[in-house]
């Protein structure tokens, strides 16, 4: 099975000129969906992950199925307004304008080592937010995994910038 | 462990005398994590489930880890305007006004048994939205599964009637 079969392009979404990545195809398809959690985390089986940050809303799933897969605890990564407890709180620029992102403030404990998973890497804002985030809770964020990159985007090489390993287990190029 | 200890109670939110039951906490305790999913997938571990579906976004976190655990594929319900495929969609009643969630028209073979799954269930209007979309796409919902029930707002109640199962873990009352 080619993992890239899975994945359906959808044209023109969400604007002309634009081919949507869209994973609901793999995540349906249980032998992809299960072979998509198990490489993506292959590399950090020993390497004793206390939790997985998920950001919201497609990194939850695949993040809840990773932390399962690993047991660890999971962290939601959500978008502004969303989490009942103290937060702390990122801007990161979006193509147009910017956004926020927050987690609890008491989601890791400091030196807890933590990988960073969501669906797709793009122009990698909201993963750089969100290892901005984890980084000031005093998490060591070891790596962050991804189902697709877009390598045109320059998301992936934004993150290993940081210092932060890129795990990413299909590319697709023209985005 | 007991489960309920591990799940924060957040008073006055998101509104006075409301208290907020916070799984987050849950999610974040590895070992408390793994104990909800597998504690809620026990009954159906043999019964060939072909999907799991969750209701976006905590419904996502779980609906993700009980798919890996029972090696099933799994189905995003979401709020309107946020799957890019062709959906179909279902309004349901809020405590004040309504809302829409959607699925994919594609998400469900017919005859496919699928277990629904969320954290939490209050009044249950959109768990039974979800039952509706599941079941006009011609899926078997085999059963309802969440963490959490307030029996007093009567969700469970609610789609026990519609003749789906329901399986929770913890009750709060006073919700």
């Amino acid at each position: 099975m080619n993992l890239a079969d899975t994945i359906r392009a959808i044209p023109d979404y969400p604007r002309p000129g634009i081919i949507f990545r869209d994973i609901t195809t793999l995540l349906g398809d249980a032998r992809a969906f299960r072979r998509a959690v198990d490489e993506l985390v292959q590399p950090f089986a020993g390497l004793k992950i206390a939790k997985i940050a998920g950001i919201e809303a497609r990194g939850f799933i695949l993040g809840g199925a990773v932390a399962h897969q690993l047991s660890a605890g999971f962290i939601p990564v959500r978008k502004k307004g969303k989490l009942p407890g103290e937060t702390l709180r990122v801007t990161y620029a979006l193509e147009y304008g910017t956004d926020e992102i927050e987690v609890h403030r008491d989601a890791v404990q400091p030196g807890e080592r933590v990988l960073l998973v969501d669906d797709l890497i793009a122009t990698g804002g909201t993963a750089e937010g969100a290892v901005n985030l984890l980084t000031r809770l005093g998490a060591e964020v070891v790596a962050a995994c991804f189902i697709v990159d877009l390598p045109e985007l320059g998301g992936a090489d934004k993150i290993r910038r940081l210092g932060v390993p890129v795990r990413t287990l299909v590319s697709f190029s023209g985005h």
